[in-house]
């Protein structure tokens, strides 16, 4: 918020009865850590929400009744019919239709719809597999910790303990994001299925993901392959990449340059590169794309999505007459 | 080979000019390390090569014609018509047909196709999608020693410095293995597509890959998603896994078991698991496999293709008429 000059005018922060009673700081200055309830929420514009499940499924709707517009980070409602999943480059007309709740998708999806949607437009979009390669940061501050302790335990010959994930992260791959479903996909894996075609507005899409744990600090990688109704142009795809807000092109493998999740910690765009005409697809492009899994796949899309809303008068007294 | 008791009557060690001089141990014996000619290569039954392509299409050839079989873990004669190209569990018969010359496939395509070819056998395999999660150790000792270093550099606060790999391997991903093409994949995807038609005698094979270089020590991975000419049955997919030499199901993610490469150095099995119905392709199935890149994607293969030789008599004086 800070790095983007939002405008706040007042800003309040809450916590479980557990977390209240600490402080932040936020642009210099000690701001108190109080308890959420339904009534703190009365008389503000915006509440940027960042919980778990059942706290935001209880809490959300009170903020809402009291005309808080409510940004989600959380699942909770990301699939819920009337409720918008927004990426602001990519659907910002489905925000101005909210009900006072909008979601903000998963970290992984944002990522790799960042490659996917400019190309969809260029091409139209039919399928797609992702593998991912998903940074710990994904998994909270515990888990950042968790690959550092890990790490630093093997450098110093002491065994590696595993608190977070139940199987070492360090030096290790676990596929395995998110809780195991019946269909033998995962939970993350569903996610990237239907916030695809939520967000893209491609209902009949179909989408195969692996979702993979890496001992990656903070940025999530993507590899995709995408199958799309008209011929592709991996010249027009190039441009298309480089022009779409949000996206950069890393993309001269000559020089050995592509995206690298050791490089996309605090970046605004995603790098997409690696773009090549897909050799099991007849209409196909295969990429790489990486982006900030904090940033892009949470908090910068979140502030995006209030900056969108801010600037199309849908917050603040006198707004809400417009959220009908 | 002594883990194997692979009966060895004699053993002789040849390397460059540069290499020859030192003493290497097998079975509690010390040998000298001798310079590589084509004269050493009279009376030897098997030599097995790892060497550079250039050293490898000069000495393997030399070695052929003094009636040795030369069993190649390089690229370089891997798609030449004639020399067959071997997985001992996949296609045993196509070394039978022998010059000569055997060759050895590339490490992630081996470890794709111990999950790849049960199913195959099973639907008929017509398209599949890779991506590799490779470890270090697919690039030699000095890149075993590069992740080391640059993790305990890391760890003590330095900064990292890369020799081997043009960009920093710990904490990071590369998706960059081998050499760029100009159709945008590397030559390691192209291995996968052209090596996996060879192995399997599936000539019109569609292959997509996109491989990727991770901070894991010793095992590749691969998520596969594979479509199949007919209906999949995932029960049935299972049990082919099961049952097919060379590999194991490990697919009971209700407690967080799935194969990982922290735990697949130094096994000969390769781990195959998330095996599940794909909701993309029609008749599609998706997995993960696991396999020690040292083992069952150099090595233990070689060994494996030397054993076949010898339990089939195509190897010795005498077998020489066998191999017209």
């Amino acid at each position: 918020m800070i790095e983007r000059n939002f405008p706040v005018r007042e800003i309040r922060l809450y916590a479980s009865a557990r977390s209240a009673g600490s402080n932040i700081t936020y642009d210099g200055r000690d701001f108190p850590v109080e308890e959420a309830t339904p009534e703190v929420f009365s008389g503000l514009d915006i509440a940027l929400f960042s919980a778990g499940g059942s706290i935001t499924r209880t809490l959300a709707p009170q903020a809402v009744e009291r005309g808080c517009v409510v940004i989600d980070n959380s699942s909770a409602f990301r699939m819920e019919p009337g409720v918008p999943l927004i990426i602001p480059e990519i659907n910002p007309h489905a925000a101005f239709a909210h009900k006072g709740l909008i979601a903000n998708p998963n970290c992984s999806t944002a990522v790799a719809l960042m490659g996917l949607y400019p190309l969809h437009k260029l091409f139209g979009l039919k399928r797609f597999f992702a593998a991912t390669y998903q940074a710990v940061s994904g998994s909270g501050a515990a888990a950042i910790g968790e690959l550092d302790r890990q790490t630093r335990d093997w450098a110093s010959g002491k065994p590696m303990e595993s608190e977070v994930y139940p199987h070492p992260i360090a030096f290790n791959l676990l596929p395995h994001v998110d809780v195991f479903l019946d269909d033998g996909y995962t939970r993350e894996e569903l996610k990237m299925r239907n916030e695809s075609a939520k967000i893209m507005e491609i209902p009949d899409i179909r989408v195969s993901a692996t979702c993979v744990r890496v001992p990656v600090f903070r940025a999530h990688s993507v590899a995709v392959s995408a199958e799309f109704d008209q011929t592709v142009d991996i010249e027009a795809a190039r441009r298309a990449i480089s022009e779409f807000p949000g996206s950069e092109l890393v993309d001269n493998t000559e020089n050995n340059e592509y995206p690298m999740p050791l490089y996309y910690s605090e970046r605004v765009p995603c790098g997409v590169g690696r773009l090549r005409k897909d050799t099991a697809f007849e209409n196909g492009i295969s990429f790489w794309v990486v982006g900030d899994q904090l940033w892009k796949g949470a908090a910068l899309n979140t502030i995006q999505i209030a900056e969108l809303l801010h600037a199309n008068g849908l917050v603040g007294i006198g707004a809400s007459a417009s959220r009908e």
